[in-house]
């Protein structure tokens, strides 16, 4: 059974993830996780922090010499703007006079950073949060809200998707669908496995070179209006074996816990698997995957409008799910809100320049994905070493009869 | 904590929910149990077992004269139809002859019932669930992953639809946004809790008459086409106080949730929160939901975008989830598909007649919705008795401040 | 995973049980847990209840022809005396009259049933449950606390058992070890997988002829002075692979959690792991099991103090725990308590007339040991069907070295 | 809900611990978990280690200026012996020649600490994580098994304590009840919650003088006599509200969850509720706590046999609980074991000098106790703020009627 936990706050002292349930043997280092979260930092559109904003990984616990021991698995990623926040978000009680105290330095900085946020901004978690954490500062929950937070994801993904490939060969890959009402050809062809570099390459990890230069422009268009983007991602997984999720029980569905873990990213509003909602206005004559023989004689389907999932579980063909994002909610053109302080109208906090976040948002989505997945595989296959996890794989595989494979 | 488990076949003697952790003393009786099972055998375009398809109800456990006692919540809904069964589906090993006499009665459908299926239905489980639960038989796949188990849910959202009422005062309803191609506008306006009658009145579950007329209309030409259909469907909760959910964990966000719930229903392919999908295409000042003060003083939002929820919290707003159902798997014009007795291609069973299964699939979806937030209300306010919960929703309502309200 | 909810109280209507996560092909039948299920009630020193109560077994789904299909396992237990209770117990309202009328037919019997219960009795959940639950009457609380309650339990550990049992040759027998102060020597011989039948043939579920006539005698001697009786019982697992449970996280130790499911048995005080108390009182070299190889060259502990669990795992020896049963709280010997009804002191009510309960809880205590070990089995095998979680038990058994065992 | 994962080994870099669900509000800070640590590392008979280890607390996440913010705690031990650790336990692979070297320094230390451990400690998880993780070296097993680990449970059940506190005046305690065979009189008064820095200037964390001494001698003994020694410790809690946990399901019961925490503690072989194993030898008109009123006119049971807990829920009396911890199991005198890389006999390795840790023991103790009661009270009053949910404590308090408190 494969669990985790994150924590930390978007300028806090650092993040840190809990794997815990990774077997032994799993060969993964903070080299991978450095890559990844660096992918987490790309796509045109975002703002000022990504460029300044440095990863710094420490594996603090269940790996060894590069391979995981069985132990729960640690990550911690630091910040490296903490000297900037330590007094403001430090852990401990702080003396009222280091956050109060501008006057002779003349910075005025360090005192706005700890200052209350009374209005909060529509779309965030601002004022719901405050209300259920009785709260009169938006401050503890923008910091924890914050898509900072999915750093988290996309290291524990890393670790996921290591065990993916080396017990079952199953490889990952996302990329950028939509951005805004620019979307990608239906019938361009899909990312496999060995284009992620190019994906890395592009600026908006499109695979579509023509929809690409659209999407930038689309952005550049909307960052001078003073306006945000959202868009839609799409993850796909390769080589998965038939049967991860069941029918048996609704919460045991793979498409109900993609769905949730995809749905689980900040600013997604939309799950789709396969067609999705598409699939939902045709007929079903049109609508299905019929099941036939390849040239090889392997039993394929047809085509793949479920997206790789019938039944709730994996049926061996390409996993294709997508997630839709909302525009990002601080808008340059400030929205109206309330101040909290006092009661009366005011206008929301605009802190933060990303124009679109959907390159990082794919990349996400990919480590959920991933999570979701590996968790799926151990249910399925158990094993406490990867070479009894992937034994177990390969052995379920020689099982299945020949006339339906 | 609320948790539930489901069991029962198809065919099988009876299907059987348990939900533990209800509070004592929420009013529920059979009765509305079965008002509820009846609600979802309605809706133009579902076959003849709809129409014979009688729902047993038996509460086993956890309610006394009415009222819950805080034990464990148990329903039993027989199948009418199990004296047909009752050597095909027995739960113990009967004699080979029960199952192979056809002889002298001349009734040759006991033995049919009985034969394995092994042309596994595309659009279905059979064939992954053949693979993954090792079976040369399709019999015991599609008897539980038939859509005849969400009776089951449906009888256990009743309950937790009670304690959302009796605790909280929140209210559901459901229903059709599109059959196929035919949309609901988007302007139309949308059912309130005191529409669930006419909703019950209409043949297709739809609120506003005209597209009902068209939706039929497209589903009789759909059938005269040997063909089936899919939909949208909307579920609406009124009355929810902020702060169900939160953002400080993915996994607790009401809206992935929500999603996974909506997600584990048979043939769902897609989930939206508030405007989903389209709001991944519009720009950020056309996005949000700007917070301002209505006539009364009382803080809301100008619009309802979100469908009710930000980060992953209840906003008060009126909560808004949509589903996405691909048409019925078993296409009467049959599809291709192969006999895995034999490996050669074969045209796949076509056992049932429905052509379209929106009005159910919202009866359903609004009985998932109604689970989870029944977990999410019980874990943000506790309380064994309704009492006590109810007394902790009104007294946190109070405790938020009159700036924030 | 497997996991599993029950409910049902104990005049109710029946009890039911759901198991999930069960592979599919699993032999078992309603026979087999009807023997479980008459083991149960079996034990010198147990009142009239068990001699008529008669366990009616309906297995509701997830078996088809005594197999298992992988789809969830409910099992029914109905209430043999529903037809005394079908009133007071009532799911539905009942018009009042109902239950108060007893002029005409004399029978005041009915109406006692469901006469609210207001002098909590020592010992129980009666009082505690009425604060918790806010309720004025004691009947839902003692209707759920009741170890009635374990007859689903038992009902799902049978299925627990052939799991362990086809899945990897694991089997499981439980015993009687003290009755009050009347205890089996030390080194008496421990019962093994095939001496069930003289278990079950003992009146007392001792293995140890001596020892069982002192405690009839002493369970005699207790009823004759108006007194009740606990005891120890002791269970085993033959069989176990190395490697259940684990020591990288708390809660996945397997020490842990067969302590939790026996500490969940009504009356259970105490649990113990192999010597449990007794080592605390040694010394260290006296106090574990030195590493050796057997005759056969195969690599044993020497001696068997830690109960089969080092780290929290099963070692590959036999398993042993024990647990600790407070004597029957209903005490012919009334003890002192209050009215809740006004307050005022009051006299326990004395309703069942067990004397010793000590045989009934060995069976329990082993069919949650059962149901711990398939749970820890499914969690590190995995696999959908008997035959893929055997194949998985094999080949990991092989890759140990030999140099290991 | 609160849940929690640690992670980290016992040599590496760092330990950490996650806990999420901790209520805003909250005060807490890094000194009490220093103190709490410091605690963990007293107790007469402690080895070397003890000495100079040195707790370096970070909380990375979830606390701002001492008080927590709703979001994941997140706290960071780091290790003081890191350096003498970093290439031996780093998370990336090193170049070999980094490990081999010893020549030219002349120190040999470094080579020894990363050679392979093939002779398995008796007692120790070391033989049988080897076999589950199919490890060729016991390092990573006994690096992550070792009771080093426990620091992380102090820390988390700091933050347990603190809101057990501040929700509820709960208040807990620890201490030694016996050591090997040396134990406290029946009659001896036990600590009350303002007898902690007693109990912690206490060589052995006893809370009676003669006992104190004996055991000391004990130890003394046995150390010198090349052995080690177990004991008995106790958690006390004050103060706890009646009704937390349920008899409405086994796993609900409070009884049971603390039960599978404290044997999830390392060495742990037993645990008891009030009486425990004593109780099983009474008659049952001595074994349970007649219900009365007190002097005050509240109700009270006259004794507390049963340890605070009746029905699985905590009863508002004194909570009792007794765990059994083995001697130390890297005796001096060292064990018979084989080397796994040959098959052959060997002596196991002895690294540690200990010679009892009770005292440390019921800090753990105390530690997991406060975990479960802070879940337990959680999932029982709710609330997301501290106010909110002492205010739900207190109005539940006050609901139960006179007649019953």
């Amino acid at each position: 059974m494969l669990r985790w936990l994150t924590a930390g706050e978007s300028h806090g002292q650092a993040l840190v993830g809990i794997i815990e349930g990774v077997p032994a043997g799993v060969t993964v280092g903070s080299a991978e996780i450095r890559t990844a979260l660096a992918r987490r930092r790309l796509g045109h559109g975002r703002g000022a922090r990504m460029k300044f904003e440095q990863d710094e990984v420490r594996v603090l616990g269940g790996v060894r010499h590069g391979v995981t021991m069985g132990s729960p698995v640690a990550i911690e990623i630091g910040n490296s703007e903490w000297p900037k926040w330590e007094q403001v978000m430090a852990a401990d009680p702080v003396g009222a006079g280091v956050l109060e105290i501008d006057a002779g330095t003349g910075d005025a900085r360090e005192q706005a950073r700890n200052k209350p946020l009374t209005t909060p901004r529509p779309g965030h978690a601002d004022l719901v949060g405050m209300e259920k954490y009785h709260l009169s500062d938006a401050r503890p929950v923008l910091e924890r809200a914050s898509a900072r937070e999915t750093a988290t994801r996309v290291a524990l993904g890393t670790v996921a998707a290591a065990l993916l490939e080396q017990a079952a060969g199953v490889r990952l890959v996302s990329h950028v669908v939509s951005v805004g009402p620019v979307g990608t050809p239906e019938d361009a062809p899909r990312p496999g496995p060995d284009d992620v570099a190019a994906l890395d390459a592009d600026p908006i990890r499109s695979f579509h070179a023509e929809t690409s230069a659209a999407m930038i422009a689309e952005i550049d268009d909307a960052k001078k209006a003073g306006d945000t983007l959202g868009g839609v991602v799409e993850v796909l997984a390769y080589g998965l074996p038939p049967g991860l999720g069941s029918y048996v029980h609704s919460d045991r569905r793979l498409d109900a816990r993609l769905a949730g873990a995809l749905m689980g990213i900040q600013a997604i509003k939309g799950v789709e698997v396969g067609d999705g909602f598409r699939t939902a206005a045709r007929r079903g004559s049109a609508a299905h995957d019929e099941i036939t023989r390849d040239a090889d004689g392997r039993v394929r389907r047809r085509t793949n409008r479920a997206g790789g999932i019938e039944g709730g579980m994996s049926n061996g063909e390409v996993l294709a799910v997508r997630a839709a994002l909302k525009p990002i909610s601080t808008v340059p053109r400030a929205l109206e809100t309330i101040d909290v302080a006092t009661g009366e109208s005011a206008t929301a906090l605009h802190q933060r320049s990303d124009t679109c976040a959907a390159a990082p948002a794919a990349v996400v989505a990919e480590a959920m994905v991933a999570l979701v997945l590996a968790e799926a595989l151990m249910e399925k296959f158990g094993g406490d070493a990867i070479s009894e996890t992937a034994r177990n794989v390969a052995t379920y595989l020689d099982s299945i009869p020949e006339t339906m494979k």
